[in-house]
């Protein structure tokens, strides 16, 4: 695995950075993100409600599939992380460190979500409580009138959690009322071009719409370089679609990974774990879309 | 009782948070917040007019009432408790660190609410004063265009409230110009769950609107997880109605508690007592709803 | 006199605050204050035109009334006491920390008004000056949509202010786009609720508008509780009837005393120090309405 | 020369104050202030076009006329002092601290400006670069919905200044959507009252227009009191009822000064140098009109 | 050369400064500044598309240029030289600090940019990268109704970075609703005097429009004063009218060099270093025309 240590790491946090990329990555330079952020950015809707099992309406849902199932890291906020975090020990976390909610529409306001803990207060708790934190979250509307705010707070967040070695996910989202296409391949590619430039590890973007998909997605891939691109997982969808989508983003588009909600947590305990090993499997152990799939069943 | 120390409590403080909290919920895990916090919030409405006790113009009357009844915690603002705590130095206290009037309607503008102390000075005055300030509380209003800045505020709240053994309740309100129904269920469900993702110990929300108030609010308690739910009293009512809605929040929908303001301190002085204790048998001492009206007589 | 010192004073400056305390209201526990903030908040128009004594033109009359005339305090802003104050040492001073021009009006922008200095900074100036410096003051707009940042900063001001043991003054003034009747007496009760809430010592509010306006007030004074009211001067009118209010805002509404600028400083000098004494002889001194009426004549 | 110290100069810095006080009004208590810090207020249209010399296309002009003519002090921004500064040490400095471009019109938005650096930035380069920095400068646009903010920032500018000793001068000028004549001659006056409030060494404004200007410019030397008022020379014109008019200011108004910026540079080297002096003459050695016009020609 | 250092670099960072500028210039004075910051500013536009080398798809193409061209300097955001830096350990850096999306017109809102990372967090990244960083850049958007942030924070930079002999360029656009042409020959000269004023090392403007462009920018350049004047190269063009154009500058206006990027690097590697070289010599060798399109071809 080529592993790329920014210079923004100093050399006394090198060994740190390495040792939780590794981890992240499980060695594989792909990342398979659980992300787990939604009861704040969609408050009961993933949770509760026509077909979502009944298991999801516990926030516990969340670590049960994160301990039992196979991840790279488990994205939420550290809230959750300190109330449950000492029953699920074994579990790799990332602190999503800004979340909004989804009442105020763009219609009404551009949206602006900021950090609700810094770094240091990051790894403060990570000391105190022993867990393992990899990483953090952070994420920017590109084009958003208040861009500017999450532009300079996401600068800082990469600056400080490379100190610290710890590794960073942005989640790019152009939204706003400048934004007339969010799902544009250009736009996307635009995005992980300032993720780049940002410093980030990971950048996590919408799958973009286009007649071909996997192959528009390549020009963010490259438009990211040396910054890995992951793809949200989106609304919930038939499970086969889904694998193949994400065997096409890694193979064709050259995707690194991908950060998968609620594909994952509407489904009961053992369908949601099931759905994990099968995600896994592709991204992470690089298997065929068939194993997959038989994972699955 | 089953006590979950969150894990951003940092272990020298593990005790002092265990206090603090079999102390406001009487070992019981349970919490009956006497809420005082209006004569800011809603100005002199709720202490001076038509039906409601004179002995309630005077702003002693809320601690002559949580020194003599039976209560978990009073939750006022530390300039009252500054000016009164020496006298009443049995009392618990809450400090509601943010208050907002009520002049300035959502029609004109979305709500803004920030606390008017740090917690680190509320600490200085519990170790100068030496009264028995056991949590910090705080409103969030999930839905306004300045939920941002109470958002980030509420985790800073926790953070440092929990780095110090202090026990925290938000205040979570949906509101603004985006929320089109404040007592949706599912709404005040979204809304509990950022309390959980924000790692607050309590949550109060205001009770829901619904065919069956008491079943739809168990999608709130579910999505609070390991945060607990305590049930606003809201607007002065008829005190048998009152108590047996309060037995049917903590028996059918699984809340955890109570805060009540109106329905206690608009009465005068003997019978705000008696309305304290009633609470506090059902909240704390698990009494049945006919016990507590008894103690109403 | 009844001295009840509030516990956010630390115990190492209650003696401070006692003798500030003592000092201020020459151990009447009622508080004569000369308001000379109006070059601010008024611009010249109280200072220069008809009916308006060419003495006021200078801002040195000021100081020779509260060197002359009988006083409990003198209210100004900090830049004025350090020009003049190497030349009345003998005055007590209580510092005015925020002001505004009356330039923009509320149907242009609901009002802002932020403190120029810090609490350390006139304790900075005190020590260094040796001005006999008891107290400060700061201006709130409850119901303006601007209240939010005025709370926390009065908050903070009470708080910095006690713990160095200065004296609290805070003018409430309900303003904004929704305030439809800023002497509506239930409004004004809520104001001085607010500063009860905020732990001043004082609260300065304009006269109710009603029918009986000294019973009216009554409420206020009420909800006020140990936070002591004194009532704003307004306006320059003529003198006895001036001082029949003041007579019956004290002994009938419970008043602890009032506020005067204009009503002083208006007049040429001689006239101004009398107008002093007789506002003095009723609030501080006890004295009775002819009393105070021969001191003018 | 009667010199009043202010108290909020510390003992410490006493001498310092008195220095640079004696050194920038040449012991005469009167300031000849020489503007330039238009290339920010007005960018290139006093610089360059119709009328305007050559010479003053090159800033280095602003320097070659603050050394070989007789001035007070010479007002501009640090960025052109630190850059031009080794070739005129023996220029007396006073480093204006804000500055905006005159591009956004008060029609569109209310004026704010902020100081680009901190007194004690200052303090600092004065230190390392050893030139001859006397004071300080700053524009407050009472008037403004944006004036809090330049109120607040005003008096922590003279509070800083005055710590290290420094001379201050505050430019007051009432703009903003509210202000309906910036040139009325009581709004001038209340101008001049602020300043003194805010506790400036000097207020320099413009001059009101009226039937008797000079008569009418006395309100605002009254206002001020012991802070002195010097009137900003404003757009270019005749030169002889230039100095008639300050001859006036100063005689009839009981101005301390002038601050002079285009009427002076935007003439070639040798016409400045003579302006300069003719001005000086008049305001620091007490000319007459006549022997000011001589020195003209 | 003429070097002249301005007094805000300390005693103790003046070898830093002159070496930094000496390479930054190579010695000449003058500047080519090699652009790579787009990829926030124009997003994946300038980097993707017809017309554009699929070179210049991959980031990595900026950091080739950078090394084998002949530059003064490769200005870009830190995140990038963070992740790239380690290959390309001999390339001259400038850290552009603040950036923008190209996303939210003017007509939407008027433009802000704030810095992403402080001159300090640089200083710290060069110690632990080792890597050659000469200098920062900063927008500045004058014309804007936000340009009071802006300017603040230009000063700062350029106050912070001169303490650390870093070398300074402001790229000064003119922009917002206020602004009616952008490429206005005196609105440039007015932003290259807002440089001056704020200190500047370089400053970067856009290219007027006039009738004879070489001419009219030649106001800009004297309003700049010691500050030097680079023209930014715009949107991609015929090779030989861009370097006849560049000639003109320099020896026509008086221009200290260029700022190139869309002519640089949409070409593909070979064609963009040769660019490179032909823009170089002109620019810091001082050859002719013909020498320069020579290299061209």
């Amino acid at each position: 695995m080529d592993l790329n240590v920014p210079l923004d790491v100093p050399r006394n946090a090198r060994d740190e950075y390495i040792r939780n990329y590794m981890e992240i990555t499980r060695g594989s330079g792909r990342l398979m993100l659980f992300a787990g952020d939604q009861k704040v950015e969609h408050l009961n809707d993933d949770f509760y409600g026509p077909g979502i099992s009944e298991d999801d309406a516990d926030p516990e849902h969340l670590f049960r599939i994160a301990s039992r199932g196979r991840i790279g890291v488990f994205a939420t906020q550290l809230g959750l992380i300190a109330r449950y975090g000492m029953d699920y020990p074994e579990v790799p976390y990332l602190v999503k460190l800004n979340s909004k909610t989804n009442l105020v529409k763009t219609s009404q306001a551009d949206p602006l979500s900021r950090a609700w803990l810094d770094v240091s207060q990051v790894m403060e708790f990570r000391r105190e409580s022993g867990l393992r934190i990899l990483g953090v979250g952070y994420t920017v509307y590109p084009g958003s009138e208040h861009e500017v705010v999450m532009l300079r707070e996401a600068a800082q967040v990469v600056h400080e959690a490379h100190r610290h070695g710890l590794v960073v996910v942005l989640w790019m989202y152009p939204r706003g009322k400048a934004v007339k296409d969010e799902r544009d391949p250009h736009l996307i590619a635009g995005a992980c071009g300032v993720a780049a430039a940002l410093g980030s590890d990971f950048v996590k973007v919408n799958y973009p719409k286009a007649e071909n998909p996997a192959l528009a997605f390549r020009e963010a891939v490259m438009a990211a370089g040396r910054t890995k691109v992951i793809c949200a997982g989106g609304s919930s969808e038939d499970p086969e679609l889904f694998l193949q989508r994400l065997h096409e983003q890694i193979h064709i588009s050259g995707a690194s990974g991908n950060a998968t909600g609620r594909n994952i947590h509407q489904k009961r305990l053992e369908d949601a774990i099931r759905m994990c090993n099968a995600i896994y499997a592709i991204t992470v152990e690089n298997r065929s879309l068939e194993e997959a799939l038989r994972m699955l069943r």
